[in-house]
């Protein structure tokens, strides 16, 4: 990925001289694009390693692993959220790992750790580098050095069970890599989360990701049938059974563990035929609470569509006005709402009809087909967009949240009040979306979109939002994160979450399997 | 329920004259039948409560809900498994709680365990007293005195959310009276394992239980939305939404815990509108292997029945056997499938036809509704049956546990051969029968039914048996335990199960909520 925005240079995208004129016109947003910054005028703070820790390194995974050059320090250096590509373009001297180290194995992640214990240095664990959370923020704790510890050479599908559906594959694994390793095979892990293109199968299981069809096929950690973890302390292979009453789920203690309790290096999880076929319908609703309404009668009943989405009326609308930028069409007002539906003809042909009279019974308007295959064609395209607002003057940062069915309406409207108040009170009124693109029998999440102008001080003005967001969540409560994770952003709030005596629980695993406390310092635990 | 057998004395079932002919010519027991012995020859070691203690309980909780009384402490000995109602008829004296406390809410609970910590008294909590792993044996640990916890005053329906489906139900809560508290307003829980009739919330949570209707409804773990549970150290409430990405899930470190990290005393679970319509199938397969690969078919293509069961060709030859004895009918050799489906009736019609023709695809000869309702009708009896087998001379006992589909009939063998093995050597050959109650994606579980006559020394002759199939489970890679959770039976392959380091998590997170040690000693922790 570029060192200060998502993706590859080849996908990044202009802005319309008509979305600069809407963006000036509605939001006060300075309508002069500005190139986007060079390289060259990053600056990083000096590495901190030791010529003999260096050696070390060397040694144990060979010198071409460890690399302390000043691109590969930049690339490591934070994840991508809206502060994180803010600071990235700062030319002040900024933070970065002391060495990126690329482990070839399961053990040489062990000897990593163990030897990283030993010394007293920092490690993060590295994916893709996706995070929104600061989860790989090069964090030192109290330790003198950090370094990143990137996954990407373990890349490999380690086994295929036909039979039951499970695939191994190492942690450094894509998204991508993962569709094409089991695609040879007839298999897909149907993940398809915003940050798919570069993210890991290892990140997936340390973060909770949640893909866009989890509606079909479960959240990542429900697809998650075994881990392996390296600890400082040992190895943990977790998981023998679909399912099990042996105790407490341990599986679920390393997953959503983001790099604090150790580093996941294998995932065996469940896949599934390349579906014989796909399904796309697309509704628009009056308003969001009758779409909302409807999304929650067809997960109930159990009509299980793949994906199964709904915008409010300023995501709906927005998407309308953007249309030719996104490469997407919203052929109607009120609230669009997306549904696919994969599997056996037979299957899906079941699945679609009943899930097409639940929805028009419960007041959508069919509106074909299109509108959903034009969504699935430009899902990726969100954080290019995002990159081409940033240099254009705009904050544009999301965040997301779930609660129970209930509660639903309760949280959107704290939310948005809590957004919209703080931005306009820092003289940038801002536009507020949201949408729903995970549901439960029991609730759903909400994903809000902002854009506003940014005021000279980009990073304290989304940190006034964001803490009135994460406050206004906890104070109906919301869960503090749906699928994004807690990283460095979300750990104000974990003690909400869990209690103060669930933030000493979590502290006695990490003493347990880290007692130097080395891992992702700063991350996680409250 | 009665002191020295499942259940109550109306529902006592008889031998008939054909059964106990049988039992004598296939597996030479002994025909017999003896009468129950009485409850006045069962011999209670003294209590060891002292009368400080004795004064302390009944100001922190009343007089009345402190029992000390034989008739007490003897129907809170132990749980229901086959070693336990063996061990509760011995006319030797045995070991009982000293005392059994009933309190009346969570605030007591919490005020007990605090009460407990400070004065060195082990605590067993106790819902309906249904384990099968010796999980409420009364051990004392280092113990000077051990307290049962009677969590059937905590019998409230605290909240029901309509909306998002989840009701808050107190964990003293039997299986019939959740029912009947939902029923009342239109909707059902839907969990219905063999303890039903007398297992409670907060057990089924602590243990993760699965119901019949898993396949429908989910395994009691999945139903769990959030668990309040007390511990020696302070409160817990887990569970914020259906879904979230923030850190570990620990609740499923509480979910599972089998009272050794705290008590539950409340949990928000899914429930679901009360069914509109139920459809019932049978189908006949030529083989368990032709039968399983039927009903792999049918879970990965997302068919969704809400029961789905396959009996071998033992345990369908023996229902056809006793047919009028277990109220039940099996028309057919080979090995007997049921299948059900709840749900509207638009979607019960769909499930159904599609769950239909991937059966009968794959090799099923349909047998039509009845064999599906008398297995329905007579689910429950089979405990029943038990208690007249034991006091014919007969050893019944069942075991269960889960792996992947691929490797399932390995481990049928597996267990299969060695209980037969160690039971034929120590010279009572047995009739081991298994089915799958329990089917997932990637796998499914086992569950066995071992018959034999018991030898003068029935306990050690079913340990030996129970220690061979224990090991052949590990050795082949499944889990000890898919549903009956761990207590003092499965301790011994704890270690198999989640590795050295996980034993050492679990004790970590012990002694961070348990410092003294106090809950359920003995039990889970390897």
């Amino acid at each position: 990925m570029e060192w200060d925005a998502w993706g590859v240079a080849e996908f990044r995208k202009q802005l319309s001289p008509q979305v600069l004129s809407l963006l000036s016109s509605a939001l006060g947003v300075d309508a002069e694009q500005s190139p986007p910054p060079e390289e060259s005028a990053a600056v990083l703070r000096p590495t901190n390693l030791t010529e003999g820790h260096r050696t070390d390194l060397d040694d144990l995974i060979g010198s071409e692993h460890v690399r302390t050059d000043d691109a590969t320090r930049l690339r490591h250096a934070g994840g991508k959220s809206t502060p994180d590509l803010l600071r990235r373009k700062d030319t002040e001297p900024q933070d970065a790992p002391d060495a990126v180290v690329l482990p070839g194995s399961h053990d040489e992640v062990l000897a990593l750790l163990r030897y990283c214990a030993a010394e007293a240095i920092a490690v993060v664990p590295f994916g893709g580098g996706t995070s929104v959370v600061g989860g790989v923020d090069p964090a030192r704790g109290g330790f003198h050095e950090v370094i990143a510890l990137d996954l990407r050479r373990l890349d490999a599908l380690l086994d295929l069970d036909t039979v039951s559906g499970i695939a191994t594959l190492q942690a450094g694994v894509t998204g991508p890599q993962a569709e094409q390793l089991l695609g040879t095979h007839g298999f897909s892990l149907g993940h398809f989360p915003q940050s798919f293109q570069f993210a890991t199968i290892g990140g997936f299981a340390a973060t909770r990701s949640s893909g866009q069809a989890s509606a079909g096929y479960g959240r990542f950690d429900d697809m998650v049938q075994r881990v392996r973890v390296a600890t400082p302390t040992g190895d943990l292979d977790l998981g023998r059974a679909p399912a099990s009453a042996a105790g407490p789920d341990l599986r679920e203690l390393f997953v959503g563990s983001e790099g604090a309790f150790g580093i996941i290096t294998e995932v065996a999880v469940r896949v599934h035929p390349i579906p014989e076929t796909t399904a796309y319908r697309a509704w628009s609703f009056p308003d969001f609470a009758t779409g909302a309404a409807a999304l929650r009668t067809v997960i109930q009943t159990g009509a299980t569509p793949t994906v199964m989405r709904l915008s409010d009326e300023a995501e709906t609308g927005l998407n309308l006005a953007l249309a030719g930028d996104v490469g997407g069409e919203s052929p109607a007002a009120g609230c669009l709402a997306i549904t696919t539906f994969e599997g056996t003809a037979a299957h899906v042909e079941s699945r679609h009809a009943e899930a097409c009279a639940l929805l028009a019974a419960a007041g959508g308007t069919d509106l074909g087909e299109q509108p959903a295959r034009s969504w699935e064609h430009g899902r990726y395209d969100a954080p290019y967009l995002r990159d081409a607002l940033l240099n254009a003057g705009a904050i544009v940062e999301t965040l997301e949240t779930a609660t129970t069915w209930s509660n639903l309406s309760n949280l959107r409207t704290a939310v948005t009040t809590a957004l919209t108040e703080s931005l306009t009170a820092q003289g940038t009124p801002a536009l507020v979306m949201c949408h729903i693109s995970h549901t439960y029998p029991t609730g759903a999440s909400l994903y809000f979109t902002v854009v506003c102008a940014q005021t000279a001080d980009p990073l304290t003005q989304w940190a006034a939002a964001k803490k009135a967001a994460g406050d206004a969540i906890v104070s109906v409560g919301a869960t503090i994160t749906h699928h994004h994770a807690v990283g460095r952003d979300h750990r104000p709030w974990m003690s909400d979450e869990v209690g103060e005596l669930g933030g000493r629980v979590l502290q006695a695993v990490k003493d347990a399997v880290d007692p130097t406390g080395i891992l992702n310092p700063g991350k996680l635990i409250p």
